[in-house]
């Protein structure tokens, strides 16, 4: 495991966490925490609940893992990841009570939120929706802390014309396609560890990925995600780390 | 309506407020705002939602009345008057979620907390349970906020011996039994304001009040509480608001 | 109050019925169900609960109402009136659900469902989707239970196509557009009960109303709905039903 | 796997099914299905959805296993294992609700539903309790089906009392007391199989098992319960039945 020391340099994987529910696990929060720098921490709407949440700061915090918030749609059922016809306004204080919820237990464990990156629909629907990016940003600008998000979407376009830092994250364990935009699959199949640290190394060093049609294409990875729920997910968020730190270290 | 800027001196009216669901209605807020100084506001665990949250912060804002979190059990159903058995860790984490949210949406009005009031059969349990009157002030302690609640109960004696702010409370629409602690009814019927008004104006210049057979007891009354559900709410906090004024002015 | 006798032969008037949640209070279910001949009552996902539930089936068996169900998105919150995206057989089975639980009430109290009729947002989804009214119809086929629904819409056209019987609802508080589909609005503004009585009188004779524009359309009213949350609900159904049992009795 | 056919005969083995809840999983459910006779399937208040519900039922179709309802109180971020004080007529209507709903799917597969076992902390409640044990037997009447429960409690006492066929329960995979009572825990851990599978052949061929203090205490198992989230739960039930199904052949 790395000390804590050298982690606060590397600010760059990031990992969706505490997504347990109850007696119910998922991901392997403990086996991820020492190879990632930033964890985005379920709220209690898509998963999580407040206990979960509370282990899942004091977690972080035993690893100098930095904290965000991963605000969803209210939808423990699907996951977040069933799309909801839902108003800007109605949007923006679904996720200040999620931030705000998830403040709490940093406040409870003396630490402070980085950042926020919407989940699953949310976070699809901000991509394509301005109108669900500004109920974001009406959010963000409240707690005054960066976006993370895709490129090429509007992500990119409505959080920095609202002048909120934004986080550019790219997907260790995606496929992209032509239009620059990565494929979310509702599934996270195994991956071969080396291959995803090669591709995220390219992302870093060269800004370009290969698409899934086999062509170059650009990209910025401000941060790279690896998602929990892939089942060799620790072996990847090793192996990229492992790749990506001298990248950033000599950087 | 009186001045907000009287309404700063006269710190003890208080009612629980934003308790309205969805679709659905409870307490006529909008009446009872101009004659309160502090609102209990509901956290969305018995009562509220992320909407009206932000606009029970508004409402209070508007009217110069400071808020406080009123946080329950996880009881939509029973709006959070069913006891539940759950442990001193599990019910300070469920009191930080709903702490934590209220205060997004106080920070999303430009307003500071006030206090902390636990609601319904958390109220009674931490009267009477120490273990759960401590999960309370694990939770109070980590916003440093005072609490609200009843003499001659956990609530008192724990609060204080953890050397947190207490803030006693008087029931201008409940009755006494003689063991000097409030008889609390599932149902609260319409009261005569005048006749209300008076038992409080006794409770804060004599510090008594008579019990249900007859016997006066010591009482202590920081703050007056009336409630939201009881059908003529806003007409009795009016009364007592314009009876208990001129004392507090006096004092 | 009509005697149930009668009521058998008026299987007409139906209503939205069983709304309330918990404390919370939604239509005056007392002062509608003796004007009407159906309700439609809720089960538990837009609003009710097991409670409000067995209420509801007693209150109708008393005034010889029958009983049929209501079911929607699972979406308290938004009262079911959240479009959402979700599959076809993930909507069969929350319908299933929600049919199966009222069955359990209408077992205890001895009576039998006569239909399905949708909700909210699921209601407008399979009126415009055909994979929605498909989810409908498996559903309901599994009950072997007719459906209502809006002509001019996939509600007709599949239902029928799927050989499900088929109760055309016209609408006495709603206005019509020129394309023969119900104006759904969010809010249910007071209406004048004679006024609206003569429209359902001309919709059951004549099978014709006049829309927004002006003109006349064709169209069908097995089935008249009165919607229980406008204010004066009560008085409608009435006046509805005044007006029209004494053309069904004569038919 | 034995053949359905042979399964029939016997109706022995349960095990708490259908427990995973949207993305959650929990549970073998394939892998304990060939092994036993009776599914208690729970019903969206504890554990499990309308998709799991129906899944569940179909699986148990599959493997001409009898499906019973596996009713909670309403808490599922707790499990159903924290207790509630909730009346009698309410934890009727909860019961009937869940049961109504497991019927619709059973009757979407063409099955019968076989019996009812109350879940977690309602199973205990009624053990203790007779008000509770009175409730469940309320919402067991409407349905006309049997209990499952333990001897030497309420459930028992109660249940026959009130003319409700009674399947004693036998606990392949827990501790009983010098009481008679089996000592529930909230983890269950890995467990020799062979060694559960001799005390359940001795609980059902002598009526005897040796309690933790070392007594031989009368025990009467209608049916061997195996709980699905002990780690080995397959190769439990596995051994239990292969070791119990010669007896019941040779009965």
């Amino acid at each position: 495991m790395r000390a804590p020391a050298r982690r606060d340099r590397m600010t760059i994987i990031n990992c969706d966490m505490g997504e347990s529910f109850g007696l119910y696990r998922m991901g392997d929060d403990a086996a991820l925490m020492p190879h990632i720098s930033v964890a985005n921490v379920a709220c209690g709407f898509h998963a999580s609940d407040f206990n979960h949440m509370r282990a899942t700061c004091q977690l972080a915090k035993t690893h100098g893992v930095k904290v965000g918030a991963h605000p969803s749609l209210p939808d423990l059922q699907g996951f977040g990841r069933r799309e909801m016809k839902i108003g800007r306004d109605e949007l923006t204080n679904c996720i200040i009570y999620q931030v705000g919820a998830l403040q709490g237990f940093l406040k409870a464990e003396g630490m402070e939120m980085s950042h926020i990156k919407p989940h699953g629909a949310l976070y699809g629907m901000a991509a394509r929706d301005e109108a669900v990016a500004h109920a974001v940003c009406d959010a963000a600008e409240i707690f005054g802390l960066p976006l993370m998000g895709m490129i090429n979407s509007c992500h990119e376009r409505i959080y920095t014309a609202r002048g909120i830092p934004f986080i550019a994250e790219f997907y260790a364990d995606l496929d992209y396609g032509d239009d620059g935009l990565v494929i979310i699959t509702r599934e996270h199949p195994e991956l071969d560890p080396a291959a995803a640290a090669a591709v995220c190394v390219r992302a870093v060093t060269e800004g370009l990925t290969t698409t899934i049609s086999g062509r170059d294409i650009p990209v910025r990875a401000d941060a790279i995600c690896v998602h929990s729920d892939t089942p060799n997910a620790a072996a990847i968020a090793a192996a990229v780390n492992d790749a990506v730190t001298p990248w950033l270290d000599a950087a």
